[in-house]
């Protein structure tokens, strides 16, 4: 890679206003599709692996706290390994691939369907065999992505979900999810400085990234970004598990990076980590949570002006930046992780 | 501390055969409770944080895979921080608590009760506020535990959610888990030695650990257990969602463990993670999973002659070994950890 060459990652990042557009334009009329599923059903399990997972955590979330409805994670599994039988009556199952081909989402979906369960595929892989197996496809507008590190794909899986969150009744604006592509596009026209915070973690083994609640999704998914690309020990933890014993592992050479929305019930908690990582002589860099974050952290980025429900989808876009920009501070290319390839099979 | 004295944390590893044998006794009479409690309920919800999040895992998994019944994991801060209303009649919610005393969890749990579930509190905590807060409690019979870390509160915890899925009427024989604490006693008596292992961990900076399906919860607890103790990047990580990604954060100095049962549709896949894991010129230190998972590993450790569906109670055990004695060998005191106390509170 020529070092003045643009990355696929970075090029794909600065996709995202426009690609989430086209998925909120494809999807937003769908929502009552996903009604009609729903009916019936009392409650929502995903199926999902690796960056698709992180976005089944914002859907569960999302769906739990604003939706009234129980929405967990299920286990691939207890599908493709055990071969159990589960009566799955009553259960909308939701799997997120963004190939549409990995065989153990498109096994696990099946089984679902099989056991009862109605079915709904989030995935950019038009005419893919998930799409095939599902009663109902919500196909994101990606396009093709390049670098292995998913981007864009992740964003548009969020926009689905909150369309998906939408469809089942919450009382939530349509419109605030219009909104979203064009605050990404401010975002990325006036980016933070990220260089002192990449200049700082580039020497470092580690780094703990947390959130709260919905946030908690961008966490996971920012973890995995630096591992994936930065090859960093990236440990995404909830803020709650944090305390409850891996506040230990933060000290000068391992800092955390703590994510939240500029409001809402997350917000408190994450302020209070903040604070305890700092007392405990590590590093706090904070993305989003508005001043009152900002003023508890050693470094921080603004977040998304977006409500709570939406800021996922805004606050990965620095943890995006970051871990291309730190992928290339370190010599790396993020576009081609070591060991990785673009369509995962582990059936 | 003297480092000729026992840790603490030594002491209760030790203790697991004598404790677990009084907890089965205890609980196993009391298997018909649960399944009434059950009656009318057609799934399973757990309530839990840190170490006892890493039960809930296995009883997850284990009522899933043996026991034809969906049983997923909730968020408390859908309770705590969204304060969110779900219907939860059908739901057998189950709070694991150590101490009982959890502000989030006993709030948690109530909101359950509240929501129409059934609620049934597994804790070493009697009297505690959880036990006056569910329907049904299985006191675990566990001791005082005065390390830090976890060890014998969390084995208890596995046998009790055994308990409960035979209560619950998965076709698993209680003269397989009466036959626990004698294996564990037999695995303490015939120790593996650790030495070679701690000796080359203890320049790193951060391992994997992983698992597959039951054996998942034990590779989290053991990621859990190394981030409190010895401060080690810990990442743990299912198997397929590390090949899913993060498979590219193994190198020369990073290794995995991993960890499988002796048998069972698990170990196929924790075989080959091996291999992925050596071919990417990194260690991979096995725990359990017989002749075939030792036989591409860089060094391995022999877990319990236990069924797979009790394996993690042993495999856990080598885990718990290599922690205290990684930690000495850091010169920490396993027994205290930076930062932490032993009721977590994050209400």
């Amino acid at each position: 890679m020529n070092s003045q060459q643009r990355t696929h990652m970075r090029t794909e990042i600065g996709e995202q206003p426009v690609v989430l557009r086209a998925t909120i334009d494809a999807l937003l009329p769908r929502a009552a599709e996903a009604a009609a599923l729903a009916r019936g059903t009392r409650q929502v399990l995903f199926i999902a692996r690796g960056t698709s997972d992180n976005a089944a955590v914002y859907g569960s979330y999302l769906i739990q706290a604003y939706g009234g409805r129980l929405a967990t994670l299920g286990s691939p599994s207890i599908a493709t390994a055990y071969r159990s039988r589960i009566d799955l009556s009553g259960v909308l199952a939701v799997a997120l691939s963004q190939s549409g081909r990995t065989e153990e989402i498109v096994e696990t979906l099946a089984w679902a369907r099989d056991c009862g369960a109605a079915t709904l595929a989030i995935t950019n892989g038009a005419g893919s065999p998930l799409t095939e197996t599902a009663d109902v496809a919500f196909l994101t507008q990606a396009g093709t992505e390049r670098a292995v590190p998913a981007t864009k794909t992740f964003t548009t899986q969020l926009a689905a979900l909150a369309v998906l969150a939408i469809g089942l009744g919450a009382g939530l604006d349509p419109g605030e999810l219009r909104q979203v592509p064009d605050e990404i596009e401010a975002m990325l026209a006036r980016p933070a400085d990220l260089d002192p915070i990449v200049t700082e973690l580039a020497p470092d083994h580690g780094v703990v990234v947390s959130g709260r609640g919905l946030a908690y999704a961008a966490a996971l998914e920012l973890a995995l970004k630096l591992k994936e690309a930065c090859y960093l020990h990236a440990m995404g933890l909830s803020y709650a598990d944090l305390l409850h014993g891996p506040i230990a592992v933060v000290d000068a050479d391992t800092p955390a990076i703590v994510m939240a929305a500029d409001s809402g019930p997350a917000l408190d908690g994450t302020v209070d980590l903040a604070r305890r990582v700092t007392a405990a002589g590590a590093r706090a860099y904070g993305i989003g949570g508005g001043d009152r974050l900002a003023g508890v952290c050693t470094r921080s980025v603004p977040g998304p002006r977006l409500p709570e429900w939406l800021a996922p989808l805004g606050l990965i876009v620095p943890g995006q930046l970051l871990t291309e920009a730190l992928a290339r501070r370190l010599g790396l290319d993020p576009d081609r992780p070591r060991g990785l390839s673009k369509v995962t099979q582990t059936a």
